[in-house]
């Protein structure tokens, strides 16, 4: 096994990081490999916010739910869909808005940028624990994005997707196990017999009991179905469709 | 430099592979680096179908354009959002389906499926690259998902988002240069001034320029601002938004 899978498999969340910050020249190596993956007909359609600033950061976790490990790490990125650059590029190529609004404002192209910021955030991740640093997504700066975009200042058509908090780990927390491999692969089609797959997924669900019994001492046994059930029987963010419609992609 | 920080500015799309089709292991070791990646709320809201039988390959290259690689390679992955897992599971919970429609449904399920997947698929890129392989992104799958979901046989709830051809690289292509460092990467907040983003963009026009001229012995002098004024003036995939209400996602 190389060291690239092994760092890949290595993959843990930190959510404690020593008082360290990052050099220019990390946070320069961690974006450049970002902006190296693939993007889908070379529109790179996202932009990454790096913040430093104490001040900023505490709003930052405040809007997403107090998380002390969004202020307290060795750099915060911010990254956001980004299709304001695509207007700024069409405008200067003497196009109107109006022969570029259908583009923008796609279901599809909001994919684009989704899928874009994404492939890019995993490059960084990469990069980063390659250097034997330390990161955790925090997908709950989506908890009050109208915040986020005043802090920082985001402009129509870009959208703050998700943050990632980078540096020296401080407490290395245990690996969680994933789906079964036969539950995420499949051969050829999708499986389609509903038994076959609930069968994968009571395995899965008595690993997980395992997992969170080991951990906890036996105080949580949790399944990961009722982990499942618990979170899809509460919707959380449904000012979502309004937020992206009132920052001009209404997914048309 | 670091191994794995090498092979990620080392990226470039593979278009044409040697007759060598991937091991068992080499599938493996590319799925289980996807899984490692980071899940929003352990959701793992991905299935990853891996195709080698050729007359399923054929109709998948038809159905996105004809591309000879999607049928020539050393295996042929599809990343799709998956959220039909979660139904199971919440019905193994004893949930009944009025329970979960509004998060199932809704706009920020379905960021959360495409973020998860792209994630995903990143790792199994640098999996792949790291040995020795090459790969090519198929976000043409988008064209006619009907045709794709159909030859997947994929559930409701269930959305081919992209394409991985993965093999042994048989012509190593040049690389495209991305975007300025400062174009990409804002510190504290998005920089606000158009201006200053038009004169980095008419930069980076000069150095893309540059490449096609070089690369095309000067028949070629694209600028990147006009690439993406034509790419945005022409609306594409345009039926996603019914697609994917059809398919059980109406993104509310």
């Amino acid at each position: 096994m190389n060291e690239t899978i092994k760092t890949i498999l290595n993959h843990r969340s930190i959510r404690s990081f020593e008082d360290k910050k990052l050099t220019d020249e990390q946070i320069e190596t961690i974006v450049k490999s970002a902006q190296a993956a693939a993007t889908s007909s070379f529109v790179q359609a996202y932009t990454i916010i790096g913040v430093t600033d104490r001040d900023k950061k505490e709003k930052l976790a405040e809007a997403a739910g107090h998380q002390r490990y969004v202020v307290e790490n060795g750099h915060f990125f911010v990254f956001c869909l980004d299709l304001h650059r695509h207007e700024l590029a069409a405008e200067m190529e003497g196009l109107d808005k109006k022969d570029i609004i259908e583009s923008i404002e796609s279901t599809e192209m909001f994919m684009v940028g989704c899928i874009d910021a994404a492939l890019a955030a995993e490059n960084a991740v990469n990069a980063a624990e390659s250097m034997g640093l330390g990161i955790c997504f925090i997908g709950a700066l989506r908890n009050n994005l109208n915040e986020v975009t005043k802090i920082l200042k985001t402009p129509d058509r870009v959208i703050p997707l998700f943050g990632l908090c980078v540096g020296y780990p401080a407490k290395i927390t245990g690996q969680k196990q994933r789906l079964p491999f036969e539950n995420i692969y499949h051969k050829e089609e999708y499986i389609q017999d509903d038994e076959v797959l609930k069968d994968q997924l009571k395995q899965y669900n008595n690993d997980i009991i395992d997992y969170y019994k080991e951990r906890t001492g036996g105080r949580r046994a949790d399944r990961w179905t009722e982990q499942m059930a618990q979170k899809v029987s509460h919707p959380t963010r449904m000012y979502m469709k309004d937020f992206l419609k009132n920052k001009g992609l209404p997914l048309n």
